[in-house]
């Protein structure tokens, strides 16, 4: 009786210890996704930077403005915010990572979405103006392109 | 007359002065220039990686076959090709920082461009393959499509 009554309280004990260690690996996994999430962010974020920092500097006057080359990064900027939404689908509220993600991304995802939107729309507008050549259209839809990115930021991304 | 020697001497060393801040200006900014390629391929490759590892694991049988989903991501990573060539033109054989990128890619920028060419294409007939809906073809294609990956990687890649 002594031995059966051991032998439940360590059976308790190893199941308290199993969902302790389920739980850990469950906590370590969402950190891990969550980790891989941020990445993912940044790296689609940094393409962005990447197409669209010589379209400024050419709205800005700062280099020659290269129509045909503002066509292909606008495409560009277009099929990445297309990612965009799934990038952020991961709600990293509580990650141990650094991130400039605003928890208000998961607060309000209707609203985060309509910024996606427009910057996309942007995006496809300023592909469609390249097109044409026009280049008053096009240093326009820079800055127009540009002042999507400026407004999710003012609400989303940390100062 | 002396304080003209003087003058000229120290003329002498103010020009040699400010080639060598010149010659550090250019350095540093190559280096940031090779700084910021690092990142920008990195970031290009990581966002490859996210759309085709969960295609990886439907092929492998680990997650269900979601066809529509192959489909989504391989336009994505077709998309993602079209910016591998821009995103290594900048050549960063000598560069300060981390890469796993091997030197021969710019020894032998031709081969490089077939392997991206290679994998752009068979993106596009993962593609049109998941657009027919068949199974089958969807699988082999993302097998063929991970083989292309694999084949750059064992040329260009640091193991």
């Amino acid at each position: 009786m002594n031995a059966k009554r051991n032998y439940g309280a360590s059976l308790r004990a190893g199941i308290l210890a199993m969902s302790l260690v389920f739980a850990g690996t469950t906590v370590a996994q969402a950190q891990d996704d969550m980790a891989e999430a941020v990445e993912v962010r940044q790296s689609l974020l940094q393409l962005v930077r990447w197409n669209l920092g010589p379209l400024g500097n050419m709205a800005r006057g700062r280099i020659p403005l290269d129509v045909q080359q503002v066509g292909t990064n606008a495409a560009r900027i277009e099929s990445l915010f297309g990612m965009m939404g799934d990038a952020f689908a991961t709600d990293t509220r509580g990650a141990d990572d650094e991130t400039d993600a605003l928890d208000k991304i998961w607060d309000e995802p209707q609203a985060f979405a309509e910024k996606i939107a427009a910057a996309q729309q942007a995006a496809a507008e300023l592909t469609a103006a390249a097109a044409t050549g026009d280049e008053d259209t096009v240093t326009a839809g820079i800055g127009a392109l540009a002042r999507t990115c400026g407004s999710c930021h003012d609400d989303y991304k940390a100062d």
